[in-house]
């Protein structure tokens, strides 16, 4: 086995604009949660397989009883006037030099395709619930900075201070060296649970970027039940602290 | 030395089909338990000799006072319908580069006995003591689930929710890239100390799936010395806790 | 993308001798706080930049909101008797492999431009407020020793006790390797916080080794900034010790 | 650089039988104590150098005020019956890969000087205070057995349970695989602190074995200023410990 794997299964053919679109698993999930969404959303087609030693040595159970290696994927979706390219799957690297060398595979696919613009979608950790996620941003090249203020997006020069770690901001850091512009969109999140609602809003300024009319109804089912599930958390933790207060008094 | 090395001590040839199965060591040494176990039952011979830099830097004292290498071996075993690979040893890898190549080395000397099938045991962690372990299982391909299923062994979609990490998991999803019917069963244990019960619980099920009648009775006596040392620090908890009771009574 | 990549910007003429000038980040970021403030000083121009896989897989913001793949930088500086190379930037190696292959990569630099001299500064780390740091250092030949006590520098036989660990140590005795005279200069520090006292006493030492004339003033305004905000913290830490003696009292 | 880089300083002759004898840090330090104590007490020629990546990227100071990367040597000494070869150094590998290099590295400089025989000297981790130190061990070849009981060598057939890891064991067990006779001898240790009477020990049973007549009395000074720092820490535990007593009492 190589170090890192892609196999194609489908001709690189693609029309109008190719438009990489990266979620991978991350902080909250947010990313991933996004980009399954919309795969949920739209008649898409697996386009390419990758497979790395750089990857956890992990298979995961499919509902019929089998399992699989982990792995990354590549699927198109062909809209009115472009062709996205969706990077979803399991994992990210366990290794720096595995985090370079995976990254580098999902540029040479973009590049197959003829990608000129990438978004990475993420999310950026807060260490505390968050009521409305901001949208934090960064790019590669200085004008994409108005285009995503004009969707939603935040730039806060202070944040995040110890620079943004892993796939999402990698991608397009290594991409903007290949000529490709690059979009990095990250939704604020506690970090604790999955994190639906963060995937939202940045799905919500994603879309506003590209022709992609996604519904986020289902999104915003899944992230009202688990607003409810924090709820119960909540009064639970209130139910306790009160008891503990009487306790003491 | 080369990152792996696989030495051979005898010819390739097998009758009848020819079965791998894989029994390395992981949580409550349950695949490992197993396998030993049916090396002890059988009159095996030992084909292979496995060396890794991938390995723990680790020599293993003989009964003799010499040491040697870890290592991983496969033996050899010839039933009256097909011939059986036992891989077994003393260590997995330390680093995911390494799993996968450790993986591809088992795969490469089963492809050289004309492996069609691979069997890998091992242990499924749950964190607590189990009376009646379940045997969860996964497989390479659809087919295989209803065979596994008549034998006894379980598959819960829901588990395990974060996937298989290791050896079990990997070998089966790399040889089924080779072509080759994988079956993984795993014994629930609670992860705290060897499990015999639960490697018993797992050579039930592999036995039905084989033409291999192996007494599990030595095992069986293992498992109930095992339970005795258990009940003895199940009662010293329950003497305990009612001291801690009666104290706060 | 290869290991270590060093893409140069500029020829590689150099005036009198060159003499490299390595303040990477580390304990209290006593080097990176020194070198970034003498190129604040100086008219410097970018000579290399340099991207590495064994650097963590992160990018840093800049403030017009793009983002940038974190890397080393060389600058250069032409003073009326020399030509200094300044080594700045955003992280160190995250495996020892790498530690040794970015300092070759920093040595292979400073040859191209003929470096006969190295200083590293960097910071040493004592756990504990230091009111007047010395500059403890150390050196790749013994007449070098004369010449850095008579600037201010300190030579302990016991002190750094465990050797000194990462690039500013290894770059030097790399660097000895070479034929290259080599000066590690380590300013005392907690370690706590950023340190630009211990920075502005290694300057101090620094420029009394070289024909750069530094100011120190905007580094002592910013020590004293800082000394403020520990004066806060020291006060609350004895209004606390008061109260809890008073407590007990 | 090189993975690991050996540098010859001598010629490659040998008079008689030649012996390897490996004494790197480790737990307690014991085989470097030892064999930094033989060399103290002979007079040897350094023979070889050896520098790794795989060594922590480090440099140490010497008492001049140079510093030197951290590095292990080759000493060479001429008994009057045979060649003695001695590893002593900085460190051991820092990954498991590197120990497999560096352990080969060392054995290739052994055939160069054509030795037949290794030893290597340690400490065994027993997490508590040891009056009269065993020296546990373990060798290549069952008849090798013998000869170490008589010189006073332990062989537990239960200890080291989890086995052996790092440099010592590795060293005689990949030598076994070139045909070398290895003989690895470890001083019982708390392994809280350098162990100079463990190391005094191991000094013992190894002397027997060879044709060095060093004498102990330096270690054992070394030991005794050890024994009353310990006094020291075990009479104010008994202090304390009354202490505690009364105030419950």
């Amino acid at each position: 086995m190589e170090p890192v794997e892609i196999r194609y299964l489908a001709d690189e053919s693609s029309d109008g604009p190719a438009i990489l679109v990266g979620g991978l698993p991350g902080i909250g999930q947010v990313g991933k949660v996004a980009v399954d969404h919309i795969l949920n959303e739209l008649e898409a087609e697996k386009v390419a397989e990758i497979h790395s030693v750089y990857f956890p040595p992990q298979v995961v159970s499919r509902p019929d009883g089998t399992c699989r290696l982990v792995s990354n994927e590549v699927w198109r979706y062909r809209s009115p006037t472009s062709t996205y390219l969706f990077l979803i799957g399991d994992c990210q690297s366990v290794s720096p030099e595995g985090h370079y060398a995976l990254a580098e595979c999902y540029l040479d696919c973009a590049e197959r395709y003829g990608v000129k613009r990438v978004f990475t979608l993420g999310g950026y950790g807060v260490g505390h619930l968050v009521d409305d996620p901001r949208v934090l941003s960064t790019v590669t090249h200085p004008h994409l900075r108005t285009v995503v203020e004009e969707a939603g997006g935040s730039f806060e020069p202070e944040e995040p201070g110890s620079g943004i770690i892993g796939a999402a901001g990698l991608i397009i850091a290594l991409g903007g060296r290949r000529g490709m512009e690059g979009i990095c969109l990250m939704g604020e999140t506690s970090g604790y649970l999955i994190d639906p609602k963060s995937a939202a809003a940045v799905l919500r300024v994603f879309c506003r970027l590209t022709d992609l009319g996604i519904s986020r109804d289902r999104l915003q089912g899944r992230a009202e039940d688990m607003e409810q599930a924090l709820e119960q958390v909540r009064e639970f933790e209130r139910v306790r602290q009160n008891d503990e207060l009487s306790y003491i008094g």
